[in-house]
């Protein structure tokens, strides 16, 4: 039976502006996406991208300084596999097209679109486009055209060729992407049947190539008749970076399709989420996990773009996202792609060490702010480098895959060094000082993850992230000695890591009680928000940053995304502390709003933890940001699981134990969600007044719910 | 009888690289400078540069903000006035030349230059070019050129046209310039004798006219014979900004020159600064005070570019430096010059609203940190923007000038509005805020006068010159009250400002018993001077900027310069925190040894005292950063002036007293001073063991010499 959740058209969507559209019913299988083009409207947003692929240009800054970023990487915009001509009797382009219909399958990966065609004279075809991705071999897409006359009849040229003049659109919001003017195309035709196009980068120096077979040819010529339709399939390949195409034994459509449908079958089985109470809220969540899967480089060497694969946003980048608002997701349901997003990071752990000596820091790694090949990209160090948490975020999502899997042989291979070289990091960039006539250890001159907040001193979140990946350097020190000392760690070092991070300091302030974001933060005046009008947010685009910075206002969770992540404050202090720092936050980040709901949840604010989740669950369905034509914000979509999961279904690993506790909304009747867990695929139901537990494969399990731990089978 | 510390030829010099000498030969007279160009070079770094002549540009970022300053203010060079051809009997040019000697005298303002000149087959000629600035009529330079046979006979055309081919050179060095090339030319020739430009910026739109008038003709045909010479002379002219020129009556060499020396006599008369014991001393000392008055715009529309008008070096940008680097100098010996420089502050008054209300600052006026025509130019707000205490500088400059002159007049029509509307800037930028338990005012995010520490909260130097800012706004008001009223004062504001100023907060350690920097940076580590090799300073070329901003160091003097300012603390307190300071400066900054200078002579540290000034007294005649070519570093002129006077003079104005201490290097036998004091000339002569103070003219005056009052005659 057809799930009605697990799809999505046009009809549910407010907006049908055709960027937007190619937004929202874009592909992608983690290596490359399609943008859901018009074929016949040569739009300049179209287009496909590969993860990874980039050109690289000189940042020009206004006043240059000693280790600043130098290059920016911009993911290359290629040309659109879905385009196509056709041409009437009379030589003339059918040039008016019409959307009429469109949907995508969560269930198979099937986009279905369905145009009206028209030539000058305004006689029509409808053109029907189906196109899946194949996910096994992620090189391949299938595309199928099925044309039926509408008043035009006769003959119809059809012609596939690869359109290589459409350029990235220039644009000076830094949220977009820039200009790539620098690409080389050679092009090469086989037998009338094949297409294949070499796409060389000048300064990055990367190639690939592209091709399409249509057997039926690549210039067809076919005849419209009443009551006939005429269908022909195009086989279009995307090769690795730096990779070449083989164009023989080309799968078919209908393969494509069924390895596609296999793909998405094994998905949902692994990773559904059932909301009963609330369909559009359901197929939102689907949506969202549909698209996060596609968005996601699977091959270790690539990671999750800031808009997947989806839209040239953020240029492409991978940022810490990834690891805090992603990886939960595949960690628990794909563990073999959580390990592959960390493998990434192992992939660029040289260039982040040479990263960590340009900023002074002489033992250790410092991994990039924004980046795709590992060196830094952000010309903005304030929001960018100072952001030294990214580090410590590495190790978060490395311990929470290491909890989830116990894979110990990935740990001793990549897992222990990376902690150890973020741990390093750690130990030499910050120092002892005397605070309280005590010697604590402090971190200088940081951003935390709230960017309303620059270059502050102990930012609470960066010291208490710090202090984590200290101990669990310690712990995996321990765990794996001869590892460890290959790695060139003495007794000695390990001693001192767990020195320092017993000494790192955490500002806590007496009087609210409650932690404080960094040591000066509760000094500065509050944000004055009732004199600020609507239209001046978010305030980035409307205030200097100076000013910005010298009140009290957060872009986004910053001291409470710590509190989510280590659950290790009162109920009471968190209580105080969320209704602190809420009342300065402007949710001006599309990260923001999924913490406050999941904590919400957790201190049984339930009504807020609900309005928070419903505010961002559809932030690209509904354009909540007005940019989704640029890009989907994917990690929003992987907030959006880690607050149904976290947060209402307060699911966390707890002193080693599974732990579970039920925050189901009033809205909802049952919450029903899958998870893997150390080899297992579980089901966890939540209900009004109970939580079930279904082990669907594998051994009995201890798990804590609602407080009270009991072995499942 | 002439005095040979009044004059500089190239053999005081160790170097005698081209761009490095047309910087040091430079002539100016405040409203155009010309560079001692070799005149037949065609050299890429000659021409002429005019106070406040600018293109404007678009500052690129690597990522733009709100609020970021939008253009660049580029100073424009135009034609050199010094350049000539010379073509020999067979039309060739005469290509070679050699300088053989060079000489400047400082009273008389002439600049005397002698080239060996060749043709192509190595016969030449002597080339002696005399050049000088009138000084009271501001738009004219007189040249003579006289020719003088060596083993080249016969005809000779001399060929004075305008090159306006020379480029400014470009760049990536932000101390250097940036490369104009939107000029357009206009040239017009009138009966073969003079010449005229009329130079037109495409984007700040302006424009002025340059001209040459030669009485022999712009091309003329002489012959050499043995033991004859040819002399001619040229009149340039250079029209103010969007001005026209006269080209009748235009003044004789002689006349100019006439001018010039009557003017350098007066400025001698007094400004002299005569230490008898170190000739080479003294005249460095003689060329900072030409080179400085020299650099100074005096028309109350411009100000004094941070490399004078001797080059291109920071784009002709003015700075605080004027306020406190320079201004001292001329409040105490030219005071219609001092007063000037305050009225361009007024200029861009309202335009330095503006930038407050950009800073979210709804009262008050913030000056630009770099700036020709009063907006924001500096691309790097955490070293630019943030230096708020430009604000207070200024009043400071403002009270100084005051307190020497007793303008009232010029109180009541500038300083009052400009003191009131930095103090309104202040008392609306600041916050309260609980500090011990007590309601302090303070400013967050701010960066002192050390840009080694950037986006702190509380600098010492910052608040405590708000604090002056205010209280002396505070005064004015009492002092002016209905122009005060007329300006918007209410007593409410008046009296808000004076509570606020009682309640600035300090910052002071009890522990080591100083002022601290700002509320964080004795936490931090002391930067590892130990291990940093030598040639990593400047720091600023090889740290990250977060990497030197997380340590404890300093580029430059900053709670010292308010203690150099302010003399408010005790003895004990000033030796501790001098220590303290010193050890962790670099010095980086041309701005920071002066002021070791004169705080260590006020504390007695006489050798220390002496070996700061002499490490900057030379600065440019000896090359000391390398970077001369570019330009005189103006602010150190200045600074020299202000470590003799306020340093080893001991003078300053103190519980409206003029105040003086003998600090007498041992090194020196007699140090003899003149300045000006409300009406008053006076020459102060100190000896080892005694102090003078002589009244050349004006009534009677009680001074405080070496602790005692006593009214001198």
């Amino acid at each position: 039976m057809k799930n009605d959740t697990k799809n999505i058209s046009i009809h549910d969507l407010q907006s049908n502006e055709p960027s937007y559209l190619e937004t929202i019913f874009s592909l992608a299988n983690g290596h490359f996406g399609i943008r859901a083009s018009d074929p016949i409207a040569n739009s300049s947003t179209a287009g496909t991208l590969v993860n990874g692929f980039y050109e690289t240009s000189d940042i020009t800054y206004g006043e240059v300084a000693y280790g600043y970023a130098k290059k920016n990487q911009t993911i290359v915009k290629l040309p659109d596999l879905r385009n196509i001509k056709f041409v009437d009797d009379q030589q003339r382009a059918f040039d008016q097209s019409q959307l009429i219909s469109e949907s995508l399958d969560f269930e198979t990966g099937l986009l279905n679109s369905t145009y009206k065609i028209s030539n000058p004279d305004g006689k029509s075809f409808e053109l029907n486009l189906q196109a899946v991705l194949q996910q096994s071999n992620d090189e391949v897409i299938g595309l199928r055209y099925t044309i039926k006359p509408v008043d035009y009849f006769g003959k119809v040229v059809g012609i596939k060729h690869f359109n290589t003049d459409s350029a990235t659109q220039k644009s000076d919001d830094p949220r977009k992407s820039r200009t790539v003017d620098t690409l080389t195309y050679a092009k090469k035709t086989i037998d009338g049947q094949q297409e294949l196009i070499e796409v060389t980068t000048k300064y990055s120096q990367m190639s690939l190539a592209m091709a399409m077979s249509v057997s039926t040819g690549l210039e067809q010529v076919f005849s419209l008749q009443p009551n006939q339709t005429v269908t022909f399939d195009v086989i279009g390949l995307v090769s690795k970076i730096n990779g070449i195409l083989d164009l023989d034994n080309l799968p078919k459509f209908e393969e494509i399709l069924k390895d596609s449908t296999d793909f998405w079958q094994e998905f949902w089985q692994n990773s559904d989420i059932e909301i009963s109470g609330d369909d559009s809220l359901n197929q939102a969540i689907h949506y969202n996990l549909f698209q996060l899967v596609s968005s996601t480089g699977r091959d270790g060497k690539t990671n999750i773009p800031a808009k997947g694969l989806s839209g040239t946003g953020y240029e492409g980048h991978y940022f810490w996202d990834t690891e805090m608002y992603m990886s939960p997701f595949f960690a628990y349901t794909n563990p073999e792609i959580a390990k592959n997003l960390i493998k990434y990071r192992y992939s660029v752990l040289d260039e982040s060490k040479k990263r960590a000596r340009t900023l002074g820091v002489k033992e250790g790694a410092l991994f990039s702010w924004r980046t795709i090949n590992g060196q830094e990209a952000s010309a903005y160090y304030p929001a960018g480098t100072a952001q030294y948490h990214i580090d410590a975020d590495i190790a978060y999502a490395i311990d929470r895959y290491y909890k989830v899997t116990d894979d110990k042989e990935f740990m001793k291979n990549y897992g222990l060094e990376l902690v150890l070289e973020t741990a390093r990091f750690w130990k030499n960039f910050g120092s002892y000082s005397e605070i309280h006539c005590k010697k604590r250890f402090c971190f200088f001159d940081v951003t935390g993850p709230d960017e309303y907040t620059a270059l502050v001193n102990n930012n609470y979140y960066t010291n208490r992230m710090a202090k984590f990946n200290l101990l669990f350097a310690v712990d995996l020190i321990d765990e794996f000695p001869k590892k460890a000392k290959e790695l060139g760690v003495s007794a000695k070092e390990r001693d001192q890591m767990a020195n320092i991070a017993a000494a790192i300091f955490l500002p806590y302030d007496q009087i609210k009680g409650i932690n404080q974001q960094d040591d000066s933060s509760f000094k500065k005046p509050v944000w004055p928000f009732e004199t600020t009008p609507k239209e001046n947010y978010p305030l980035l685009l409307h205030y200097h940053p100076l000013t910005i910075y010298r009140y009290q206002v957060n872009k986004q969770a910053d001291t409470l995304l710590a509190d989510f992540l280590f659950d290790d404050i009162s109920h009471d202090q968190l209580v105080k502390e969320y209704d602190y720092y809420e009342k300065i936050t402007t949710h001006d980040s599309s990260l923001s709003r999924s913490i406050f709901s999941a904590l919400a949840a957790r201190i049984g604010l339930k009504q807020k933890a609900y309005d928070y989740f419903m505010a961002t669950a559809k932030t690209d369905l509904i354009d909540l940001q007005g940019n989704s034509a640029d890009g989907l914000h994917v990690a929003n979509l992987g907030g959006s699981w880690l607050t149904i999961v976290s947060g209402f279904g307060g699911l966390r690993v707890k002193d080693g134990l599974l732990t579970i506790d039920n925050h189901l909304p009033d809205q909802w009747d049952k919450l029903a969600i899958r998870i893997k867990y150390q080899g297992r695929l579980l089901e966890i139901v939540y209900r009004k007044d109970a939580t079930e537990i279904h082990i669907i494969h594998g051994e009995p399990l201890p798990i804590k719910v609602d407080g009270i731990e009991e072995t499942f089978k």
